[in-house]
């Protein structure tokens, strides 16, 4: 039986969350750990989900291979691997990219909305594409396995990472322009590049990216699915439901503003509604997966397609993606040297 | 063929020093990554390590578990086991115990000479034992399979140590007191308690702790060895050399003063001989363990005898230590709880 994943999640974790993980059977979740802290303030993050694998061995464990997958479902777990959603936590320190690869780190975004070190973000005005740093941690990031994620990056910053990086990237938690124009949502153009690339594409289900908001159908996103299968690739599209469960609004004006401006930045929300939208009616928590898959069979898709949505196609790509990368001995001196 | 091993070097590295440590069959090596440094800037010693696997790895690698030393036998190749002489690495935060052990650490001393935030050093007039934080992070120490270590630490603390640790603790680096009445060298009531408790002594060569010291023979130090495995125990005495081998002076004064004191600190130097002292004739480098084993020889020691300094002990010792303590799950909890 293939597994269950999610691409992304940032919840305020729990006992109850951890528990609801397993009531859904959810085997596998990408979780942001950071967006803006600097290096040792994601240490911090770590250490609090060392603590938490310590006290709940039984519901969750840290996966750092594609085979972790396979553990948790075979022993009734969800496996946590960590993500970030801004490179803030290398700092200006390339060497920190296999530091947090070791520590557990298999995704980084190359920017959360705004102008980065290495890249620019989707609510820039010039898009720049990749940067000298860009370039070489991206390099680094294939060299050690950690997946460059572009869910918040510009389109030429995006196109010119599918470009430069030698292993398929990911947009974890987007959906498509052309179903929903928002800033956030991705063109067609770069989606059939990210797919051409090899790369993958994780569908959200977070208000903002859906036609309609929180008004979204089932049906609606699930007919979406099926265009994206045919965009990207059958086998490169899964779930990045964006869930961020039981946050404070606090957090997502972290997620926002970060420590970058002391005014207000309202990012995908406005005045009116600054705060965490309320999820659609079919998708509030990790115990909901079911009905994602009962939507994807009303909406005709085939058993295959929907096991591969639901999970099995994550798992193929975190196979591909999380070791380090191959490359002759005689080579590797001369390449870094 | 048993392993040849070193408890403690703490070289300027390079690929010389790298290229003689194959010269000399050495497997496995236990290198002193930092002593005053912060979290972070312990974090920055272990990118350098990065560069130097990934440019050396036909030379060496990162040592992790026992059985690493084996497989740089079978490859030819010397792995490297990080470890640290201060606990300032891990500054006042538990957790960065688990997050050290992640990224390598196998080894931490509790004090380096001064009081620390967990025990006194041999330096200090007052040694008040184990500290609240000390028995704390002994206790996570043990829980994760990092090894206490005690070479610069008081008596009262080292035997504190001994009773509060669930699993053998080191004093990695130190000679017989009895032998050569150093500060830093360990009385018989110690080391009798050490060997009681299951514990290790690793047989240092540093002039400062050899009876003449760069005048001491080969044959007096070997003399010392075979009095060291009957106060310790026949398989819990190995090497730990204490090799600073190409350091400028200036490491012994960080060494001695770190950031800790505006005035200079001889520590076992003086204001004659301020820096490090000349090798014994017999030790100059990672070539002449060679010479080690020929002195145990002729000292009367038997093979199995001189097997298990050079290597075979500490390679056991490594085989109990470097793992997570096992743990009912049941107590686990409630333990941490």
């Amino acid at each position: 039986m293939t597994p269950l994943i999610d691409g992304l999640q940032y919840a305020n974790w729990s006992e109850k969350i951890f528990r609801q993980m397993r009531a859904g059977g959810v085997d596998a979740v990408h979780v942001t750990i950071t967006y803006h802290e600097t290096f040792r303030e994601t240490v911090q993050v770590i250490e609090r989900w060392n603590r938490w694998f310590e006290l709940f061995p039984d519901l969750i464990f840290q996966g750092r291979t594609a085979a972790d997958v396979s553990r948790a479902r075979d022993t009734g777990r969800t496996a946590i691997f960590f993500g970030s959603q801004n490179p803030s936590c290398i700092e200006d320190d390339i060497g920190l990219v296999e530091v947090l690869h070791t520590l557990g780190l298999r995704f980084m975004q190359l920017t959360y909305n705004n102008q980065s070190l290495l890249a620019s973000g989707c609510y820039e005005d010039t898009d720049s594409g990749l940067t000298r740093m860009g370039r070489a941690v991206v390099s680094e990031m294939n060299r050690v396995g950690m997946v460059v994620d572009m869910s918040h990056s510009a389109e030429r910053s995006t196109l010119e990472a599918i470009e430069h990086s030698t292993r398929p990237i990911t947009i974890s938690h987007a959906n498509l322009h052309s179903w929903h124009p928002a800033l956030r949502n991705k063109s067609d153009t770069l989606l059939r590049a990210l797919g051409q690339s090899g790369g993958f594409l994780g569908l959200s289900v977070y208000p903002h990216h859906l036609k309609g908001g929180s008004a979204c159908t089932l049906q609606d996103w699930c007919d979406m699915v099926a265009r994206a299968l045919d965009l990207v690739g059958p086998r490169q599209v899964g779930i990045g439901t964006d869930l961020c469960q039981d946050q404070p609004d606090s957090i997502v004006e972290w997620m926002r503003t970060g420590r970058w401006t002391k005014t207000v930045d309202y990012g995908e929300g406005s005045a009116d509604a600054p705060g965490f939208p309320p999820m659609p009616a079919w998708f509030h928590d990790n115990r909901d997966f079911g009905s994602l898959r009962a939507g994807l069979k009303a909406a005709g898709l085939d058993l295959a397609a929907i096991d591969g949505v639901m999970g099995g196609n994550w798992h193929r790509f975190f196979e591909i993606s999380f070791g380090p990368a191959e490359m002759p001995q005689t080579l590797s001196r001369r390449a870094v040297g």
